[in-house]
């Protein structure tokens, strides 16, 4: 991997005039497609149809009618973060580990990393660029490229294509994994400027983004605008809770529970969706549309756990992300024409399943007992002891475990400095240790990802993928097999 | 998973006497083949077979021809190992990251957990008996039960068949993972009586393994017995250096190369062969049996580096492992009808590429040039400067890198308690912290670890399956593949 980008730091254009260029990678695509073909027909022939590259050239020739596409990202879900989840909800009567619903369609890895000049790890901006763009940036871009070129979106070929799009999140919807599908940016910091672009960026005179829920109402309801009543006045319905998500009727909203992102699934009041919740409702509305669709959505809080080395948190999320990822394939299989691929963008925390213990010696268990005891998150613990709660009450209330003297010592002794980042650390460790969780960083780390899916084309997210190739396949079935039978249907009637 | 295994602990019988019974696990696998026969049938017509139980009822319908078996086991190559190896081999002129043979061959990934009462993370010796035998087991167990009762295992199945049978390690050839596939005892720790087993256990009144290169020659040269001699009165050949491996013309030879476990692949002397060398000699002489071959190789001491925290001695051995992987994969490629299966048994330190910076700052980078600049393992300059050499002349001599005063200081210090594993520590230390390696544990953690192969039939290993599958699959295998060829032959002859 070279490291030496020469990228110019250009003026970045104002996106909302932005023309969107030739498609992205598509040319590869089709070049790829003659050269295997060659290697599938054999492939098929003898029956070792299995590589990536195999697989996707057989769909290719096989041409199935898919319709819609929903693309899930569990942030920061890597590996271990599986295993955890399956160990989680393993029932302690039977003698095997239960599957969860990702094993259950495990198709195969994709790599993570980004091309940064500086860094060999990618962030959340470049790796959702890369499976909403196909192209590798640096760390920190929102489908922009190293000259900060506007990199066109599957989003945006599904817009394009007359197919309606959504995107649905747990952390601000205008946070760096959503706005990879649906804006440009720079810099993912550029939350305000995001949430303007989902307004201004318009494909075919239209807004791009049909359907977007999660939290971030602070980047929307500003001194300098307010683009919630924008929106509402070009039609959107602008919910805030539940109830009025509930009730929404209309194929256009905008919903925002939260000022930032969304409380932990575990710590959530029932005024704020769940994300099965705000996915059912979002694929309610985009499944309207005859032409079809491509919903994103994520779970974006796993990986805000993981830079917390909050196992209660990252469980919780998980079960949150498994959730929504079950409501989209029970849609598939009624639909029986929407593919259903997820994914991670990398892994966070370097979480492991067993860790040294206070002795310095290795621990053959990861024990869940511990994890499950928790009725809220140490972050809503130590949010709720800065405020002035008792500290020995609040952790009895929220941890059901026979806690040890020197674990509420130091829970206490935090809670005198008054700082709540301090006090959330003294309480996690009261978990990180008895369930054995290790922990090597508060960032990111550098390993595959699993891929998971269900649907017609699914075999072309299987074997070993790099992350590129999931927008390579996204819109290649954009292209070449979304609405085909639509197509067949318009013919038939001239 | 239910952990209250009633395990009566019944005495050890001589193994020596082991009337081998009915076929573990077949029975579980035919009922198997009924049930999945239908939707195979289904996923062949519909084109989405790619699931694990359905690419196995797949390969079952076709039933290849399979003569030989090679199965590697990277001991504690877990996905960290494999995202790391290719970072270290990754060509910096290029814009890509290179894929390794592994990511070429890549299959799918396999759980890990044993049934252990009180450990829900697998050792070594319950994930070689389930790859072995197919039998869930408890820690420390090879290839027996719960109630110490032996498990068949596939080289035992490959030996009855009438093929010829090879183990090859670079750890002691008693060690935890070729034990589980040629011996069969209650504790991993019994290595003497493994060695015996070796010799004592007879399949249809032979020897059952043919070729077993590896470490270890404590464990056979005993004031008790010498097994070397033992096996050199059968006719087998006995070798302990690279020269004498070179000359060996027997089809039966046992290779010993150090007392205990070989050194490190960077650190080993030219008179001690490397795996890859171990392999290739092994297949030269199985190779000979018209009838077949099963050949399980172990690169055992990735995960000793790992328990170590050592990155240094972990890419040197990832190193070697893929070497040995490619010798097998082109003999299978010129072959035609060998199998090749490459997983591992578990992960091993809860190893992650990046880390916490000493700041406790999360770094985006896992840097590979400290590690390419490391001459010896620190295992190696550990033992030199116990032995009396001078700290930073040993320091200098093998690590290529500017020393900071500070890292050469941290050695001196350790140096003054004379314990070697402190002074390891400490020099560990500097590769572990330039590169930003993270370590959790010295012992195991629990996540899926790769799958990947190469040869007919090798769809049965991919998707998500369970390590007990592995012996499944080989066990169907052996029974209904291997040597399909000879008997038509034979029939033709009649």
């Amino acid at each position: 991997m070279k490291k030496s980008f020469k990228h110019k730091l250009l003026p970045f254009a104002v996106m909302s005039t932005l023309a969107i260029g030739s498609l992205t990678g598509c040319a590869a695509v089709e070049d790829k497609v003659g050269a295997e073909k060659g290697s599938a027909e054999q492939a098929v022939t003898n029956n070792q149809s299995i590589t990536h590259a195999e697989a996707v050239a057989k769909i290719k020739e096989e041409n199935p009618e898919i319709k819609n596409v929903i693309f899930l990202i569990g942030d920061g879900m890597g590996q271990p973060y599986m295993t955890a989840h399956r160990y989680m909800k393993d029932n302690p009567k039977t003698p095997e580990i239960e599957l969860t619903s990702f094993d259950k369609h495990f198709l195969g890895v994709q790599t993570t990393h980004s091309e940064d000049e500086k860094e060999n790890i990618t962030d959340s901006a470049a790796a959702a660029t890369a499976m909403s763009g196909g192209k590798k940036t640096y760390n920190n871009a929102i489908a922009v490229d190293h000259n900060h070129t506007p990199i066109k979106t599957v989003l945006e070929q599904a817009k394009e294509n007359g197919m309606s799009t959504g995107l649905v999140s747990t952390s601000e919807i205008t946070h760096a994994t959503p706005a990879s599908f649906g804006a440009h940016d720079e810099s993912r910091k550029n939350m305000d400027e995001i949430a303007d672009d989902y307004y201004d960026e318009k494909v075919n005179d239209e807004h791009k983004v049909d359907v977007l829920l999660g939290g971030g109402k602070l980047n929307f309801v500003r001194d300098d605008r307010d683009l919630t009543k924008e929106f509402k006045k070009d039609g959107y319905n602008y919910v805030t809770n539940m109830k009025e998500l509930n009730k929404n009727k209309n194929e256009q909203v905008l919903g925002l529970f939260a000022d930032e992102g969304l409380d932990k699934a575990i710590d959530r009041n029932k005024e704020t969706p769940s994300l099965e919740q705000m996915t059912n409702s979002a694929l309610k509305q985009l499944s309207k549309n005859d032409d079809g669709f491509f919903l994103m959505v994520e779970g974006s809080q796993i990986d805000w756990a993981g830079h917390d080395n909050d196992i209660v948190a990252a469980m919780s999320e998980m079960e949150d992300f498994e959730k929504a990822f079950n409501s989209a394939v029970e849609f598939a299989k009624k639909d029986k024409h929407t593919l259903v691929v997820t994914t991670a963008d990398h892994s966070t925390g370097g979480f492991s399943l067993g860790a040294n213990d206070e002795k310095g010696e290795g621990i053959y268990n990861w024990l869940t007992d511990p994890i499950k005891a928790a009725k809220k998150t140490p972050d809503y613990m130590a949010k709720k002891i800065v405020e002035g709660a008792d500290v020995e009450k609040t952790l009895r209330e929220n941890i059901k475990l026979e806690l040890k003297p020197e674990e509420i010592a130091a829970v206490k002794e935090a809670a005198k400095t008054g700082d709540e980042l301090k006090i959330d650390d003294a309480i996690e460790d009261i978990f990180n240790k008895r369930s054995y969780t290790g922990w090597t960083t508060s960032g990111h780390t550098g390993e595959e990802v699993g891929v998971y899916g269900y649907g017609p084309g699914k075999e072309m997210f299987s074997g070993f993928m790099d992350n590129t190739e999931q927008a390579e396949n996204i819109f290649y079935i954009l292209e070449n097999m979304q609405g085909k039978d639509k197509d067949k249907d318009e013919k038939d009637e001239d």
